[in-house]
């Protein structure tokens, strides 16, 4: 049994769970109060705040906790706009944020302001020119991921920070993927982390306002936190946090360079093992343990399943948008396969053998879903003129690409196949598939029903 | 040592405890994965929402877990305005609601929206009659406690919600303190809880809402807990507030009836314990465990650290408001003493004999506050024409009053006194003052600095 998506959430760290066990007498009465279990709690929350600050590469005032990662992302990207509205309504974001922030940039949006998404490339980074490029007069603050949760990828935060200080625009930075791996660098003015990602308790996020970055903290006063985080302090899952923080961080080094070789291991010998795969994001300016390919020919959630039954839990497309199977946003901004996608993100501390034998059970888990699906198919195949015309309207992805597979020796070099079909994956899928394939990808043509797919063969 | 406060947190409840540490090894993982390790914190989750549902007197699928008490109540106000704002903006709160309805309700008001606030009689209570007059047809929903958290006070919620729901109104019901104690009788359509006041862990709070109850939540879109409460779930904590609310349930009947009898006594021994104090809130409708008075010529603050010396702790005013120590909008709204307000409220398990002595060390502890604020006093009295002037300009509650009892006996019955202050409480303490000691209050007058009260001595 191995678990094998700590992107999603890292099991409890034993020094998490011991610092929660410990504060649970000492940390549940009111902070605010007067009396001694007041006062003791305050001491905790005041002594985590400053432990959390010293991880983060901040003051204590700068920090307040919130119920969540994705609750410190709604209240600083609100916030931040808010605090500067009188220089405009603009937000930048990058294509491949997390849902919490994309999420906040679409009320935004539906509010009245504007967003500029800007594109990355296929390894899933931003180019620090051409995120610079999206300021405007009136951008009130812009939002960039320290890595990226899907792939991997290392954004250049350091370098759009600079450029960012220098117009004097806020950066919020999230941080949830990288920060148990070390503190975000440069001039950043916001930032936020999630303690379940570096194994604390569920229920702590963080949210960091330098001094001197206008902030005005929307929705009801509230006095506690700042008045940045309403509710009831939850001092001993704060207390966790904190702690489990600094031992991550004292393992972070060593537990790095280990996890960077097995994922090594995973993004070279995964091609070799199983056709028709593309290894996608960064090889090199990545996290350590995140590795994420795509399988052509395989349905996501049956692999998903072929795996968890040999013992081995991953997840696929979005780490949030998994339970709707929904094409992940972040792949298809890097414009490379969605489908038979599965993202390996180890756990500190996850054995070697664990990803030998990893290793060992994904041929076969791939060969026996591809049988499955490469099995009798009901895709009417018509030639006509000089195109083939594959109709797989109302197939599921991957059987519009699995049929295209199969057709595409059928015509001559410098032939067309037209794909009719209507799931939205395929308009991914099908270019992905080309470009790993050495086909042309025609583009699209307008059908009857669906859309229909244009490749000309050329190999 | 004794803990008197649980109205503003219970200590862990050791079901909780419990519950928490075995679930911290199976709940860690994202319930929305399919993997292993997700349907098992998903097994968690469910079966925690069934069991606080069968708790609240709800379906399962009404019942999402938020991060605390006040998330839920921002979200539930915000969320039932939306959903009707075709019928009308018009909002009803009562004058002693929880500060996070109260501050959900400004924000409604900053936004455009009107707010009714439904006064309360001496005791702490609203009228059903009155409560059920403020409805108008634009009014989109009406709030109300089910018990008041600084006085204990009991409302009429289920008249109440009977009158609203003959109007087709929803009734939103804040049941933060009395949801340990049983459910909320009624015909609500929505309802708010938070498990550290009754034992369970911080960070987890209940929303209800009922089927066909229109809602619309606010904010960015959020996949978990049906779109109602954003941010990764804290299922072990979820779990250990499930798991407590069943535990306290059970005792409830046995513990409500032993904590009346404590906070009976208390009611009754105090007045004949400790002279000119006023003992506040509904003597017959209120929660168990709690039990407020008020002390003339105490500072409360003073009052709270010598009790907290002698091994008390209580709240004083108003229990979310402590820490800026402004006069308690429930006191004010009731029209009682807000001076030297102490607030008891017990846990279960409260022992007797801790109850004694704190009938011991009370009156001495208030002997001792009074003594060393009727020691030498600044304030200057000047007699004009038939009116004694108290110059109590820059002087802080209760030395107002103190002053004015002072004095009182030096005009003749008929005369009056002036007192000039510029410390808000004096606006609330005077007139309390007054109806507890039998004089007439004639009401404010302009000055030229601060407020002029005018009393008139008729005994």
């Amino acid at each position: 049994m191995a678990y094998f998506d700590a992107a999603s959430a890292a099991p409890l760290h034993p020094v998490a769970r011991q610092a929660l066990q410990a504060s649970l007498d000492e940390g549940w009465a009111d902070p605010a109060r007067l009396y001694r279990e007041g006062r003791r709690a305050r001491m905790l929350l005041d002594a985590a705040r400053e432990a959390a600050a010293e991880a983060v590469g901040c003051r204590a005032d700068e920090l307040v906790f919130t119920s969540s990662g994705t609750r410190a992302v709604h209240t600083g990207v609100a916030g931040a706009l808010a605090g500067r509205r009188r220089t405009g309504r603009h937000l930048i974001v990058s294509a491949v944020e997390h849902s919490s922030v994309l999420h906040a940039a679409e009320v935004h949006e539906a509010d009245g302001g504007t967003v500029t998404r800007v594109a990355v490339d296929r390894a899933g980074s931003v180019d620090p020119a051409a995120y610079a490029a999206a300021l405007r007069a009136d951008t009130a603050l812009a939002c960039l991921q320290s890595a990226n949760h899907e792939v991997g990828t290392e954004q250049p935060v350091a370098e759009v920070a600079e450029a960012y200080r220098a117009a004097g625009v806020p950066l919020l930075v999230d941080a949830a993927q990288s920060l148990g791996w070390g503190p975000v660098s440069g001039g950043w003015s916001v930032l936020t982390g999630s303690a379940h990602k570096w194994g604390g308790p569920s229920g702590v996020g963080l949210l960091v306002v330098r001094k001197g970055v206008r902030f005005a903290p929307q929705g009801p006063v509230d006095e506690r936190e700042s008045g940045r985080a309403a509710g009831f302090e939850n001092i001993p899952a704060i207390v966790a946090a904190a702690a489990s923080l600094r031992a991550v961080r004292a393992e972070a080094a060593r537990e790095g360079a280990r996890l960077r070789e097995l994922t090594e291991r995973i993004r070279a010998r995964v091609p070799e093992l199983v056709p028709d795969v593309e290894v996608v994001g960064d090889p090199v300016r990545r996290l350590p343990g995140v590795v994420t390919f795509s399988c052509l020919y395989v349905d996501g959630e049956t692999l998903l399943h072929e795996l968890d039954r040999a013992g081995f839990s991953v997840s696929s497309g979005s780490s949030c948008t998994s339970s709707t199977l929904t094409p992940s946003h972040v792949l298809k901004a890097m414009g490379v396969l969605s489908e038979g996608n599965v993202r390996v993100s180890l756990p500190p501390g996850t054995a070697t053998d664990d990803v030998v034998r990893f290793l060992e059970v994904l041929p076969g888990a791939v060969a026996g879903v591809r049988e499955k699906l490469g099995a009798p198919s009901a895709v009417s195949i018509v030639r006509e003129e000089d195109v083939l015309v594959v109709d797989a309207l109302g197939k599921l992805c991957p059987l519009p690409v699995i049929e295209l597979a199969k057709v595409i020796g059928e015509v001559p070099v410098g032939g067309r196949v037209r794909v009719l079909a209507d799931d939205e994956a395929a308009r991914l899928d099908i270019p992905a598939w080309c470009a790993m394939r050495g086909q042309e990808y025609l583009g699209e043509e307008p059908a009857d029903r669906g859309t229909a797919y244009v490749v000309r063969r050329t190999a």
